[in-house]
């Protein structure tokens, strides 16, 4: 069974809103002197509230056991198959600091990498220069290299010895072997295409790393080459906008977020650091979409830092300011996680995450807390990440009666 | 995974007898004062009995978020995947008035309609004419229009404004373009054969629109042609005996279920217009089958009028009736729904509805009440509709080990 075979016979546009909330890595494990989860010990109100007035469940973001990151982890959330419609590793990174990308175009993480005189890798992150160096070893090589063979060349810093690189012109394809050895003391590998199309490609990269090293032969710095990785175009993919006619629209202060939704064709709206930030935003645009993916990231940040008392004040914070919501009405509201960061684990995780999905046609059930153990008892039960967008769409009454 | 692999290996006839009891529309939503469901509020003793000695959970019709129609959501109860094995609305008004089809068969749904001299259809209704007028209207058709090019047709009134209409011959196919434009004051569409194999359909098709117009073209009636909508064929599907070894009977009262379960090659057991019928049937017909489909239609209806309180009135009366089938044995019984039919939204819905299966092999657990949110506690959990028939075969003990 498959939705796609259904949607486009069911579905309609309607009036009504839809509202997606993910706390980023919101779901942990409990504490090992309290026996209690972050959110658990978290004073939540709202969250709560919530909770108690919607139907809960718990939602497993790719598959059982499988721990995504935060590409899968919202493509998930979007209605895609995570597996199907992976993003690669270079388009992310461009889209992470607000490159724009075409469908043509061919998007590459870079790393400076130190390299002796015998075409040895000794250093794949050239020592973790410092990101003020990493500019002025951009500007060089952009002022330098514009252009290979017809191909324009994009270059910018990301940070310490990390950048990003498009590739922008006719003919290019992403199939190509990355030159980077995977650890230190190897030689470079070879940047071979891998199929007839992407010939063209390959020569360009090939001669993109040759002047690299060229130009930072002299220089004063550890950074004597780049490693190309994670070579990869934008998926081809239905928009948000054909696959569930929803005018959409994301609120994410972080570019990595944003630039998710920009593949799946959402449009971004400017806002700023904080959550309050989004929350005004998404007040000023209320008027003009039907879907609003709003995204939290600050939940997450300190599960990876395995900083569990700071995860819960920030949760506790994020249910303050989510509280401001309360005056918009929506069809139906979703607030859930893109997968569990638990302190304890100081990563991403596998756990399934909790789950409501508030409107006047869930049915509440007894659950009254926003909690990991709370929400499994739900009546939505346990289902995929890839079906809330779905029930979204029923509980606000956009899909028609499937069959006679 | 997929159970069209395993079970032909793994299946086996036995004597032990399976009943499948459909609740059309059990399922509901909560009374804006009482906070209680349909369900919730009626007095059900014999369901909740059944639920306190059985292994509850809830079922999804088709996929969550999905509102089936009852073709879906009973293809569904029966094994088959909702999607693959779509009935076409033309062969569903035909069983659902009882004519036979054979698979050659296409089955078409008629709108008598106005039109007017320069073909523009200004009512798709023909002002909803009586169900009396139609009649004589389709006796004049019918004794007109008995064969054309070979291929034998035959018109049955339905109701109101609507009629079926049969195409009997060799070499004919559904795929067949319809001359419904859909909406008033909108030219008739031209019937186009789809491909190679349908021109012979369509040729039929055109010169029945015509000869339908002449003979209505001076009669005392709104109705001045018909528009064709629905044109399909039987679905072709392994029969319920091929697929399970079973030798199953229908028992519904309602004319669509009938034909729903002859698509898939059950029996059909002359019954009555009452639940007290198709149970006297059902114990008449008891030891000549060994899977029993008893449907009870009563229960939707008052869901789809909005009539709360007359859904609980319905659902009390079916629960007295159905304890009288406490003196028949069966090797696994299960009660569900074909879909949710809550009475606040006066339709068919994707909430998941009540299930429970009995069986000297079921695990009795703590839910006491044959409703929505405490089915949802049962340790059958959530699972789709399509998968009840094989934990029925399985709790009868009609299902060998799988692999060594």
């Amino acid at each position: 069974m498959d939705y796609d075979k259904i949607l486009p016979g069911i579905i309609k546009k309607t009036d009504s809103k839809i509202l997606l909330i993910v706390l980023d890595g919101v779901g942990g494990l409990p504490h090992p002197e309290t026996g209690k989860t972050e959110l658990e010990t978290a004073n939540i109100p709202f969250l709560d509230e919530m909770a108690a007035n919607s139907s809960c469940g718990t939602a497993v973001p790719v598959l059982n056991g499988i721990t995504p990151g935060s590409g899968p982890g919202h493509t998930s959330l979007f209605g895609y198959d995570p597996v199907e419609t992976q993003i690669g590793r270079g388009v992310l990174e461009c889209l992470g600091i607000d490159i724009p990308l075409d469908k043509e175009d061919v998007a590459i993480r870079g790393n400076f990498a130190t390299i002796n005189a015998a075409g040895i890798v000794t250093d794949r992150r050239a020592g973790r220069i410092a990101t003020e160096e990493n500019r002025k070893i951009v500007s060089l090589i952009s002022e330098n290299i514009r252009e290979i063979s017809g191909v324009k060349i994009e270059i910018r810093t990301v940070k310490e010895h990390r950048c990003a690189i498009v590739l922008r012109g006719s003919g290019l394809s992403p199939n190509v072997s990355e030159n980077d050895p995977q650890k230190d003391g190897s030689p470079l590998k070879p940047i071979i295409a891998l199929n007839k199309s992407s010939k063209k490609t390959a020569s360009v990269l090939v001669e993109f790393e040759k002047r690299v090293m060229e130009l930072l032969k002299n220089e004063d710095t550890r950074a004597k080459g780049i490693l190309l990785r994670g070579i990869s175009k934008l998926p081809d993919i239905q928009s948000f906008e054909e696959k569930y006619k929803l005018n959409a629209v994301c609120i994410a202060s972080y570019p990595m977020y944003r630039g998710i939704s920009k593949v799946v064709g959402m449009d971004i709206a400017k806002t700023g650091e904080t959550l309050e930030d989004e929350i005004k935003t998404l007040k000023e645009v209320y008027n003009r979409y039907d879907f609003f993916f709003l995204h939290i990231k600050k939940t997450d940040s300190y599960g990876e830092d395995g900083n569990f008392d700071a995860k819960v004040h920030l949760l506790e914070e994020a249910d303050r300011k989510l509280s401001f919501l309360k005056n918009l009405s929506f069809g139906s509201i979703a607030i859930t996680g893109d997968h569990s960061t638990p302190a304890v684990m100081k990563s991403h995780s596998w756990h399934p995450v909790p789950l409501l999905i508030n409107s006047p046609y869930a049915i509440p059930d007894e659950v009254k807390r926003f909690t990991e153990r709370e929400c499994a008892k739900g009546i939505l039960g346990r289902i995929y990440s890839s079906e809330i967008i779905y029930l979204l769409l029923a509980y606000s009454l956009k899909l028609n009666k499937f069959g006679a």
